[in-house]
Formats: C-alpha cells, sequence, structure tokens
C-alpha cells in the first residue's frame, strides 16, 4: 500500500502564510500546522490518520491523556480540579452553566452575573431562560452596556447575591476587547469564560470554580471546549441536563461519554506543546504585552485612530479600533489585505477595525501592522 | 513570510497506508487526506489554514455552502428538508430529539421508539428521562433484546402509538452490526439515526422526518453531526432545549448560531466531493455491497467463524464474528495486526471481533482480510 505522494511533493516548494488578525477561528503556530500536515495519513508510523483512530484506543488516549497534562503544566491546573474536553463551544457553556450548577439538583439557587459586553450578555440571556423555568433566580450584578462596554463596572457597585451558587464573568470580551485581569474578589465561586484569553498569561486556576473557553483562539481549530472545573461543583446537575452536558458524566468518563472531536483534541495538544516549547505562559505573556502595547501606542499616537476601551481593561488579545474618517474603512482593508495583514475589520455589532492578536499572531505581525497604520494614517491625515 | 518546509519535503517519499476497519473515527479517503494535507497550511493560495478562517468570511461561506449542496445532490435531498452541521454527535441529538420533538412547545406529546442494540437502546433511555419530565410519554414499540439484538422484531408486532409526535430507529446498529434496508412502515414522522450507515446507498429521504448521523464513520472526523429534518417539524421546542439545540434556531443561521465545527465541516465536504468522483451513492453501493458479500461468505463458508446476525438484517457496514474458539482471539488480531489489518476487536459488550467497511475501506482491503481470514482458519482449524 505505498505510493508516492504527488500532493505532498507539489506542496514542498515555500510556505506562503500571511498576517492573520482573524477573532476566530484564529491563527495557529505554523510549526503546528506544519506537524499536523507531516503526519496527516500517517500518525508515528501508524498506516493511519490520527483523526481515523477509535478515541478508545492505546494509541489515541494517550495523545489525549499528554494533551491534558501539558495544560496543566503550563496552567498550572490543582489536582482538585477536573479537565474537560467537550463540543459545543462555549455557547453551549451558556446552557450547560445554569444546568449544572444554578439548582442543586431539584433545589433552585442563585446565581450572579456581570455583564461586560457581547459574550456575558449572551450568558446571562441563556441562564436567565433557564432560572424562569424553575431552576432559581439570576441576578445581574452590574453591567457596562450605559458606556457602551468600554469599561468595567466598578467592584463597589456590584450588587452581588448573598450565597450565590456562583459568580460568572467574561475575562475577555473578544467583540468590545475588553479585558479583567484581576480575578474578581467575590465569595461565590467564580465561573469564568475565558475563550479569548485563555493560556495568554498565567493566571492562579485556584481563585476559579471553573473556567471554559472555546478552543478557536489560543487552542485550536473550533468544535472543541475546554472547560477546568473544581471537584466540589461536579454533580449537581439538574435532572433538565442533557446528558452529554452533565459535567460529572463528562468527568466519570473522561471527556469521552461518547466520541469527543478527536482530531481537534490533538491539535489542541499540539498546541500546548509548542507553548510549552516557547517557554510557557510567563514567556508568551511578555510578547502578548509587547504586541499590545506596541499596537495601542501606535493608536494613541495618531490622530486617526481611536480605541474606545478605558486603558485598564483594554485587551491584550483583541483590539478594535475605529479610523477617524470611516468612509476610509473599505479602502483601509483593501490596502491592508494588499500588504498581507488579514481579517482586520470589525465584528458587525461594533463596526471599525478589529486586530485580534493570540498568541500565534507574532510580534514581527503585529509590528507590520503598525508600520501598515501609521503609512496609512500619514497618506489620509 | 515564504520559507522552505523541510517537514513537507521529510514527508514526501512513500506513503504508509494500512487495511483500517476501525468503527469509528474511522477511515477517511486517503485522496481527501492528501488533499487537506496540501492545503492545510495555505487554503487555495489564501495564506492561512482554512481552519484559521472566519466561519463568517466569503471563503469559508463558500466551502460550508459547497459541502451542503454537494450532500445534498448526493442524497438528493428535497428542498423542503434542512440540512445542519451541528456538534456533540449523534449521543447529543439523543436528547435535543425529545427536546425539539417530543412536545410541542410546552404541550406534552407521545413518541415511538424502536430498540434493535446499543445504539437505539441509548436513544430511548435518554428520551425516557425528558418524557418522565414532563415532556410527553415514550413508547418502546418493540425490542431484539431477547435475541441479543440478533435481528429486528417483526412489523406486526409493533405496538405503535397513534398520533405520535415521531417513530425513532436506529439504520444500522454499530456495535451488533444490524441493518434495517427497508424504510420502517408508520404513520409518524421517522427519525433515523444513520450514523453509520449514511451514504453508504441510496435512501429516499422524503419517506423519512428526519435523518441525523455523527460524522465519524462516513463523513469525517468526530466533532460533527448532520442533521436532515423537514421544515414542518423545525419550531417546536421546549423552553428546556438549550439554545444552541435547538433545530429552529439553527436553521434560521444556517447551522452558525455559535462558530461551527468549521474543519470538520471542511473535510465533511471534500468526503462529498470524493463520493460525487466516485459516481455518487449507486457506485458506492455497489462496491458496499460487493465487500459485504464478500466478508459473509468467508464467514459462512467457514466453520471457524460464525456472525449471529439474521441475514436478512446483516448490516453491510459493521461485520461483527466470533472465533470457534475464543482463546485464539487475541492471536487472530496479533496476527492480523502484522499483515497490516488494524482495528478488529470486537466492541466491549459483544466480543469478538468486527470489521467496519465503511465507504473508504476499498474492496482491495476486505478482500485481503478475507485471505487472512482463510489463512488463519486454515492454520487453526
Amino acid at each position: 500500500m505505498n505510493q508516492t505522494t504527488s500532493a505532498q511533493v507539489d506542496a514542498a516548494h515555500t510556505l506562503h502564510r500571511l498576517h492573520n488578525f482573524c477573532a476566530g477561528p484564529a491563527s495557529l503556530p505554523t510549526e503546528v500546522l506544519q506537524k499536523a500536515q507531516a503526519e496527516m495519513l500517517d500518525w508515528q508510523g501508524k498506516g493511519v490518520s490520527i483523526m481515523e483512530m477509535s478515541h478508545r484506543s492505546g494509541d489515541y488516549i494517550k495523545v489525549a491523556e499528554a494533551a491534558e497534562q501539558s495544560l496543566r503544566r503550563l496552567m498550572n491546573i490543582p489536582d482538585n480540579y477536573k479537565v474537560l474536553f467537550l463540543q459545543g463551544g462555549a455557547t453551549l457553556q451558556f446552557s450547560a452553566i445554569p444546568l449544572n450548577l444554578l439548582s442543586d439538583g431539584d433545589k433552585p439557587g442563585n446565581a450572579d452575573y456581570l455583564t461586560t459586553g457581547a459574550w456575558s450578555g449572551k450568558a446571562i440571556k441563556e441562564a436567565k431562560r433557564y432560572a424562569e423555568l424553575g431552576l432559581g433566580e439570576i441576578n445581574e450584578v452590574a453591567s457596562s452596556k450605559d458606556s457602551n462596554f468600554a469599561t468595567v463596572p466598578d467592584r463597589s457597585d456590584w450588587q452581588l447575591t448573598e450565597g450565590a451558587q456562583y459568580f460568572h464573568y467574561c475575562a475577555n470580551e473578544t467583540i468590545h476587547g475588553v479585558q479583567i485581569f484581576e480575578t474578581p474578589e467575590v465569595e461565590a465561586p467564580i465561573i469564568a469564560d475565558m475563550s479569548s484569553c485563555i493560556l495568554s498569561e498565567p493566571i492562579d486556576v485556584s481563585k476559579f470554580g471553573m473556567i471554559y473557553a472555546g478552543a478557536q483562539k489560543n487552542i485550536g481549530p473550533a468544535g472543541l471546549v475546554i472547560v477546568i472545573i473544581r471537584d466540589d461543583l461536579i454533580g449537581k446537575a439538574s435532572a433538565w441536563c442533557p446528558a452529554l452536558l452533565d459535567y460529572a458524566s463528562q468527568a466519570d468518563k473522561d471527556s469521552m461519554l461518547n466520541t469527543p472531536a478527536t482530531y481537534s483534541w490533538y491539535l489542541a495538544g499540539l498546541v500546548f506543546e509548542w507553548l510549552e516549547a516557547q517557554g510557557g505562559l510567563e514567556a508568551i505573556a511578555k510578547i502578548n504585552r509587547q504586541k499590545a502595547q506596541l499596537l495601542y501606542k501606535t493608536i494613541d499616537d495618531s490622530r486617526f485612530y481611536h480605541n474606545p476601551v478605558e486603558p485598564k481593561y483594554r485587551s491584550i488579545m483583541n483590539v478594535p479600533f475605529t479610523l477617524k474618517d470611516s468612509s476610509l474603512d473599505a479602502k483601509f482593508l483593501a490596502e491592508a489585505e494588499q500588504a498581507g495583514l488579514l481579517n482586520l475589520k470589525g465584528h458587525r455589532d461594533v463596526g471599525g477595525m478589529r486586530a485580534s492578536i493570540y498568541n500565534a499572531v507574532s510580534l514581527e505581525s503585529v509590528q507590520a501592522l503598525c508600520d501598515f497604520m501609521v503609512a496609512f494614517a500619514n497618506k489620509h491625515a
């Protein structure tokens, strides 16, 4: 069954990779894609692709476990936390969270939600639906909607519920570019949506009850969501929770209650391995800070670009900005694309531009963007 | 940003692909993996991987739509059916089906389930859970459990419910190797789990209310599930249905209520394209029949191998068989692996062996398996 592979030979000339500022599915490290490419048809000499292997095979389980262990090292995840590799993205977690944690079984409970942008807004909307069906009560502790989500409500203004089952917030709002760097000080177990900031810098996992993150920004391809959950929060699901969304069942089966997204899990493992090779989260955080500082400085130093977010909450992963003259937007995007700077169009809810500068976006790429921005501004000022 | 890609150059020698009889995640066409491999880092000269593209970009939407259109051509799907590309596998559909279709909104309903093996057994179990919570009543019309799932209950013995919201069955039981080739004649809308037989032969979609299938057998990588649903069945979901599992919301957003499993969707499109190039379902069904006949004949002609399923219900995709002397099982598996015949171990619930001979498993592979089986039997008879 050996044949020459002309497709591979043809592909083996030069590599054409442009600067990709997509908000998600987002840029992945070139080295990761190269490794996946090299072993796509024949994983480690086994004669099959990793995506053609049973999730219950010894080889695959080693891959799955290695990915988890690598993530545990990177994030220094304590032993009393389970790491789950699930499906459905963060959005399915918006439902899974109240279904698992709002009530304690049949006993209704309370939960607090902080609203700081589009994603935390979606999370509370879904939780409120389940509260109204009888799972308990959802309280919005505060919202920055009045500021158009350009800031985070002052901690002193939060109306917290005593004895809440959990406190939910979004650590980084991908659309509005608002990041909460300090873990909130609240008594209830903290649940954080870290879809667009996980692995961007070290955090203290032990401060959280649960962290979840869709993979398609800093972890891997879309279709995978990672849930890191403290043991004592597992096992309280409402009877209404679909079997597959029950954290207890999934934890019990090491995320293999049914066939997981095996190829995405494998790719996530390659990304984790790559991150460890970069020096881990301390090292990547240093580069991420450099990238963000460079880009915000370019924006602030100009009279041409504008970012509306209060400086201390400016995201180091997603940088929305507008042009002084929005009639130049199309021209900006077209010329950027010609310069190899892709996917800079802002989210339709916000308009303008957005540069997502996740782990896999290099300092060189951000420098190229800044150079282009300065030149464009000079031409049109 | 051009660099030479040594990983590709190294990979470009010969291709090592063995015979893969895995039940799922299963063998994919080599040509599909080669195409995916060739364009993994740079999709059609765009300078990014398809898995690094926004699902809302023009390029990606074309890929997604082309996949759907190809599937519509292959299966001749009528215009009054929606095709959804979702996450969570068939197992999440076991929950989504009663949540969407058992009640009509808040009004409880009835549904009929036929049990013919492990998978239809799991489906009814989850539906019963929701019935007990108030969504209605679930009726098992018949079960072949007493035969150890070696047959299908006679149609004349089915206890159907008048006015049922739907009738559910599993068209091919992957573990027990039982396939129902004729679409059941019942009055209620038919919902079929076709995870392990979709695209294996032509079917008349118009006879069904809904067809669903996890991708990891005949469609693509794990982490994608396809739902083909008639328009009039959409829009009845219970309020308890998670937003992401509501067929109406997903149909309304073309399966992009949140970020779908974009890479899996793309790979599914490549598989559909490959199937069309093979001549479509008529052509592949002819080969599938040949493969199955060859393997069952090898089993039946021997006094060494045994398949327990009543001949007219024998699956053309999953062929479980036992050895006369089960103490030879380990030897059989080890020697098979040495001969490049992989993943023949039976499911833990059934024991013995299982050869899954999906579309991507060639006649040549099945011939190699049969040759090995004959030689092994001769040696140990």
